[in-house]
């Protein structure tokens, strides 16, 4: 049994146990949901109906890149459902013979308009659409990563490592001059070494712009690693998933102010790595860190963390929020990222992405704070 | 007044028209709405809070990029709100002094789960999410351009063209070479020019890639502008504003069926271009072009076009579905798109970005079928 076969039985399973006879999945532009590639293989841009009785159809926009790309039982044209959910929904559940009356699950954060659109036009289904479901259980499936995602995830580390090493030699030698010289270098290695592309914009900002979570613009013809703090994030993608680790560049003379900054950060980051561990509450180590940076008058205006995947951002989260009830497991991969701002004075962040097992934590990436 | 005012005036009369007393907008992470940046100037990562009585609240994650970039009467870190969008609408409504039981309106794509909750944590107000109020004016208001946004498209789509040019230069002179040759240099040669990058990730799909209507991935190290049929598809982004052109480049001998889509592509391109005028109905336009490809026995899995403004793909589309009922306007800048995609042959596609005025259509890019 393929990979992706065995996740859509384990999908199949939930839905034995819910009482669902057929899930969507809708992954569209505005409504991304990684779910249909983690399935089917299908980089983007298709519906998926599981049915309980263990059939899949994938819809497709693009009916030559799913020849090229999927696995599913059947595939047929979006455009044969005139390119609208409610019609594919209404076929496949018809095509796949699901019985009248039965539960569809659709997803999760479909927008109120569209849900009483279901209920109207979906009349002899059931129609769910909710917190706790199929597509919940889906989500945190996704967040424990089976063999073949971590096998991927040491390849994609290793890539991102060698493209850190790279990047603190030419920065030092003053080959890469610019944010732009910078960004596009980790664009050009990427591909170089059969990265799909990069997981998200880089985002490198110069001592003048280091003062903003995420710079923007993401990266301009400014100078970068000047005197001061500057900021590098990024992140590879590979055969879907995504790394995402920041460096800070440092040159100095540097202010008490700015020297402060970094020590915070640094005493943070050991911080909640030497938190992680197989049940601790995420909420738990973000408040850690801020009471940390909250004794020195300073205050993080981001989470600690958050999963990577096949999203850049994906379960479970590392915040602080009283609504945030995740705890860690093994099989998670998930990065620290405390970092501290300041208007005058600019950011710094160090960021590395952690895979949580039964034995302990393990850092798969070297991104650090680089003294110039 | 500033226009960033003046967008704002527009949008209270609405509000005065419709009876809301509150509307909230959110600019966030799988939500994303540039009506923020179109009244406030933020570019993104906020809230925005606008009342009946003519005050705005902005809600920025990051108050340092706010102080820089924003216009509002008042902004507040969304960290005072615990970084959550009802904790900040009952400090927003408090602060403004909204009248318990009037209309708060919440953005129209809101899922319905959150709707749920809205309804259950703001019993005060009557919370409206709907088709057809203040939010659809909004993106109404936003399809017609202004001077201001007119005076940008200018300016991004001389930036185009230029770039353009140079493409058409430095790929018959084989300067570039490859796929991530050709989109990193426009990613390089944008910021030169002030861009704040591209609009979206630039699709570079040589003869091997071109049968996908979206290249997966968007470039690889492959050679770009071998034998056969290249699509190249980007957009520049300036003071936010995008432009979308496509050119295919097209290197012989070519078998009759390419020769086909291409003028098939042609002469679709011109059929659109000549029936684009105030007042004709979008479905239609998609329509005539959709009929001209099937006399010949073809299909294009895509639309014809879409408006582009502060998002790639916003209001008008020009799409032939039965839900279609727009019109284009005077004001409107749109992109005119036919293509054609074979899972042999390859695939072509021609895009230029149209403005519409009351004298008639202004092509404002040049992209076009370059023959090497």
């Amino acid at each position: 049994m393929s990979h992706l076969e065995a996740r859509r039985e384990r999908v199949y399973d939930c839905m034995a146990q819910e009482g669902v006879s057929m899930i969507m999945f809708e992954d569209a532009e505005g409504r991304r949901d990684p779910a249909v590639r983690w399935l089917t293989g299908q980089p983007g841009d298709a519906l998926l109906f599981l049915t309980v009785d263990k059939q899949s159809i994938l819809v497709p926009w693009d009916i030559n890149m799913a020849k090229v790309y999927a696995d599913a039982d059947f595939i047929v044209p979006y455009a044969e459902f005139c390119r609208q959910n409610i019609q594919a929904i209404l076929g496949a559940a018809e095509f796949l013979k699901v019985p009248y009356g039965s539960r569809i699950e659709i997803p999760m954060d479909t927008s109120y308009r569209m849900f009483l659109q279901f209920v109207d036009q979906v009349p002899d289904f059931d129609i769910l659409c909710r917190t706790g479901g199929v597509h919940e259980s889906v989500r945190e499936l996704r967040a424990i990563k089976d063999e073949a995602e971590i096998r991927i995830y040491r390849q994609v580390s290793e890539i991102t490592n060698e493209i850190i090493d790279l990047l603190e030699e030419k920065i030092r030698s003053e080959t890469l001059k610019t944010e732009t010289d910078t960004a596009l270098f980790i664009e050009a290695e990427a591909r170089k070494r059969q990265c799909e592309g990069t997981g998200f914009e880089t985002l490198a900002a110069g001592p003048g712009r280091s003062f903003g979570i995420h710079a923007f613009p993401a990266y301009t013809d400014a100078v970068f690693a000047g005197p001061g703090l500057s900021i590098l994030d990024f992140g590879l993608k590979y055969q879907g998933y995504t790394t995402d680790v920041t460096l800070t560049f440092v040159r100095g003379p540097l202010t008490k102010q700015q020297e402060k900054l970094l020590s915070l950060t640094e005493r943070a980051y050991k911080l909640a790595l030497s938190m992680a561990a197989d049940g601790i509450s995420a909420r738990e180590m973000a408040a850690a860190v801020d009471a940390l940076f909250g004794k020195s008058g300073k205050a993080m205006p981001h989470a600690l963390g958050h999963g990577i995947g096949l999203e850049a951002h994906e379960a479970p989260f590392l915040r602080n929020r009283s609504d945030n009830s995740s705890r860690l497991q093994a099989g998670m991969i998930f990065t620290l990222e405390p970092g501290l701002y300041h208007a005058s004075q600019g950011g710094c962040r160090l960021e590395n992405d952690i895979l949580l097992t039964d034995s302990g934590v393990e850092v798969l990436t070297r991104a650090r704070i680089v003294r110039l």
